[in-house]
C-alpha cells in the first residue's frame, strides 16, 4: 500500500462504518512491513486516542510483522494460542490439506488479547488494550476484514461510542470562489459549532467547484437531521442562487431534474471543451429524455456548415469571442429544435493564447425560448483543468438560466 | 481526505518522486483539520524520521491549521513574511481583484523556515528542519502541489537520498484481461526478478485498460534503462499489438502521433458515449491539427439530418446494431471531408437494456480511405463504466487500424 500505484479502499470502509456509530476517525496511516515503524506509530497512539485499528500483516509470512510490532509497543510477549492453532489446523483438514509449518505463525497472540474470529481465513483477529487505548487487529484482504469489521463494529465499538449519531450532508456551491464562500459561510458555522446540536463544516474546493461538508452530531438521529436542515436554510439565505444542491446531486442532475420538470430538449455546441460538456450533460441516467444532441466543432468550417455562424462573424470577431459563443448556442438550439442550446468557445492552451486572449479565455452563452445570457471567462491552469473550469462554467450558467428563467 | 469519499491521490505522486530518487516512504498519515493532532503527529516524527512532507491545510480559511500545527511541533512563532503578503496581494492584483483580509494568514511562517515559491496559487510551500528532520509544507491542491514537488524534489531532496537509482517504465496494454496479460507476463516477470539487474512488476488494472510497472534499481541509473529496455522487448514480443505504449504514452496521444504522422485528419459519432470520445481525443495538446469535428447523436434525428444514417436502417436493425455504427462512420467522415471517421452507438444504461440487446452492448466502427472494423462488445458495469470500456474499444479500435493500414 506504499507503493505509488496503490490506492487503500479498507481505510475508507472503516471509516464510513466508525462514522455510522458516530466514532470520529482523527487519522489515519499507511505503513509498510516494518516491525520499528508500527512499533513506533502504535506506541505513539497509546494513551492518546481511544481507538487504534490496524488491518494487514497477519499473514503467515515473514513480512507479516503487525502481531510482534502490537506486543512489543504494548510490552507483552507473544504466545501461541494453541485453540487458535487448532481452528487453523481444522480450516486447512477441511480442504483436505495439512496445516504448513509457517501458518503456525499466525497463532501467535499477545498476551491478553482477545481472539476476534475470521470466517474467511487464516488469520484471526485481535482485540487487546494499552494505556486506556484499544488496538484492534484486522487481516488485510477485504474479504476478510469487511465482514469481521461489521461484527466488530456492531457487537463492540458501538458500545464505546456513547450512542452518539452522526449525520452529513454535502452542499455544492458553483460560481464564487473558496475565500468569497467562506466569508459568506464563516459567521454561521462559528455560530454552529456551539450550537445545542453542533454542527460542524470543512470547505473543500475541486476545480470549478466548492462544496460544504456539513456533520451533525446527536444523541438522537432527528435532532441531528433537524440541524442540518436549518444550517442548509441558513446557508442557502447567504449564498443564495450558488448554492447548486444541498443533496450532493451535481450540477448536470441538477440542470436535468429542471429540464425534465419542463418538459425541456437541451443541445450543445463546444469548442475548447471538445466533447466534454455533452458527456457531462449525458453522465445522468435518462439524459437522453432532454439531451437533443451535441456538436464538437473544432474547425471553423464545422462551425459554419453545422451551426450556420458566419464566415465573416469568425473572420471579424475571431473564433474565441462572445458573437461566435451566442452564434454557436443559437444555432445548435435552431438546428436541433431544441429549447436550450449552449455555445462554448476558447482556448484551452497550452498553445494558441494571444496577449489579447491568453489560455484559459473561454465565451459561454447559453439561450432559451426566452433569454440569452452571454459571458468571456478567463480561467488559469492547464488545457485539462480549462476544459473542466469551462464545462462548470456552462452548466452552472445554464442551471442560473433555468432558476430564473 | 478523512471522510469515507474522497481517494487521496497526492501521496501516491509524492511516495512516486521519492522513490524515483531512492528515497524510502516508511509511513503515510491522513489527518483532519485537527490542531492538536496534526502537531502530535509531527512531533512524534521529528527526530525519528528524516524527512516530512505534508500537503494540504495553507489555505487562508480557519480550517487551515498546517502552519500552525508545524510552528508549535517545532516549538516556533508564526510570523508575517511581508514578501509573502506582497506576492499574494500582487497574485490578486494581476487579476483586477484586492486581496481579501483573510488570506494574509498564508503569509505566516514559522520563525527560520524558509519559502518556496508556488506559481499557481496563493499558499507558498516551507522548508524547516527541527530534531534533525526535515519537514516540507506543501499546497494540497494537486495542481499547485505537482510542480511545487518536482522542484523541490530536484534541487533540495535529491541530495538527500543515497546511491541507488530507481527507474520506472509503464506499460500500456489495450485489448486484454488482466488475467491474459497476466498469463502471458508472468514467466518474463519471475525471470527478471531474479536477473543481475532485478526487475519488478506490478499488474494494474483499470477500467479496459492494463498497465505493467516495470521498476529497476541499480546503482548506475544507465544500468537500471537497459535492464528495462530489455524487459519491454521481451513483453512486446509476447503481447504483440496489444501493447499501446511503452513510455506511459495514452490511446490517444498515440492516435494523435499517428495521425499527424500522416497528415490525417479525423472526426466521430457517438452515442452512448456522449461526447467523452470526442473530450478524449482533444484531450491532447495540439489536437485540433487532426479533430475536425465530432456530431453527439443522442437523437435518432440527430442521426439522420447531421450523418445521413437512413430512418429504415435504425427501423430495421435498431439504434444499436453494426449497420447503424458503420452509417455513423462513414456519415461523419463524408460529412466532414475526414480521412478516418468513427461511429459508435450502445446503451450505456441503467436503462433501456433487452434481452437481445442487454445494458453495455456498443457497437463501434472505424472507417477511413482504405478499411473498416465494425465490432460489437458486451460491457459489464453501471453507466460510467460502460462510456468508458467504449471509449477504450473505439480509441483501440482507431489505434489498430493505423497500426496495420
Amino acid at each position: 500500500m506504499l507503493t505509488p500505484f496503490r490506492v487503500d479502499t479498507n481505510s475508507l470502509l472503516i471509516t464510513e462504518h466508525l462514522e455510522d456509530i458516530g466514532l470520529l476517525v482523527t487519522s489515519k496511516t499507511t505503513v509498510g512491513d516494518d516491525v520499528a515503524e508500527i512499533r513506533r506509530l502504535i506506541g505513539d497512539a497509546l494513551g492518546s486516542v481511544d481507538l487504534v485499528i490496524c488491518t494487514g500483516g497477519l499473514g503467515p509470512t515473514e513480512d507479516d510483522v503487525t502481531r510482534e510490532a502490537v506486543a512489543s509497543a504494548l510490552g507483552v510477549p507473544l504466545e501461541i494460542d494453541e485453540a487458535v492453532a487448532e481452528r487453523i489446523r481444522e480450516r486447512f483438514r477441511s480442504r483436505g490439506l495439512p496445516m504448513p509449518e509457517i501458518n503456525r505463525r499466525q497463532a501467535l497472540v499477545p498476551r491478553g488479547a482477545q481472539v476476534l474470529d475470521n470466517a474467511n481465513g487464516t488469520a484471526p483477529g485481535l482485540w487487546m488494550t494499552g494505556r486506556g487505548t484499544v488496538v484492534v487487529l484486522l487481516p488485510g484482504p477485504p474479504r476478510e476484514m469487511a465482514p469481521m469489521l461489521e461484527t466488530v463494529v456492531r457487537d463492540r465499538l458501538r458500545a464505546m461510542s456513547g450512542g452518539t449519531k452522526l449525520v452529513r450532508r454535502t452542499v455544492r456551491i458553483a460560481g464564487r470562489s473558496e475565500s468569497e464562500v467562506d466569508t459568506l459561510a464563516k459567521p454561521l458555522y462559528e455560530r454552529w459549532r456551539v450550537g445545542f446540536v453542533p454542527v460542524e463544516a470543512t470547505i473543500l474546493a475541486s476545480v470549478g467547484q466548492i462544496e460544504l461538508h456539513l456533520t451533525a452530531r446527536a444523541e438522537r438521529h432527528a435532532d441531528a437531521e433537524r440541524a442540518l436542515e436549518a444550517a442548509v436554510r441558513e446557508l442557502e439565505e447567504v449564498l443564495g442562487s450558488s448554492v447548486v444542491s444541498a443533496d450532493g446531486r451535481t450540477l448536470e442532475a441538477v440542470i436535468g431534474s429542471m429540464l425534465r420538470e419542463l418538459g425541456w430538449t437541451i443541445a450543445v455546441a463546444e469548442s475548447c471543451t471538445g466533447g466534454l460538456l455533452a458527456s457531462r450533460l449525458t453522465d445522468v441516467p435518462g439524459s437522453s429524455a432532454y439531451v437533443e444532441r451535441g456538436a464538437v466543432c473544432y474547425s471553423n468550417r464545422a462551425k459554419t456548415e453545422w451551426l450556420g455562424v458566419p464566415e465573416s462573424m469568425i473572420a471579424r470577431h475571431g473564433a474565441v469571442s462572445e458573437p461566435v459563443a451566442k452564434a454557436m448556442a443559437e444555432g445548435i438550439r435552431t438546428v436541433s429544435r431544441s429549447n436550450v442550446g449552449i455555445g462554448v468557445t476558447g482556448i484551452a492552451g497550452p498553445d494558441g493564447g494571444t496577449a489579447e486572449k491568453p489560455v484559459g479565455t473561454v465565451a459561454i452563452a447559453v439561450v432559451s425560448d426566452y433569454t440569452t445570457r452571454v459571458r468571456t471567462f478567463k480561467f488559469l491552469g492547464n488545457r485539462e483543468h480549462v476544459k473542466e473550469q469551462a464545462v462548470k462554467a456552462a452548466l452552472d450558467l445554464t442551471r442560473l438560466m433555468l432558476v430564473e428563467r
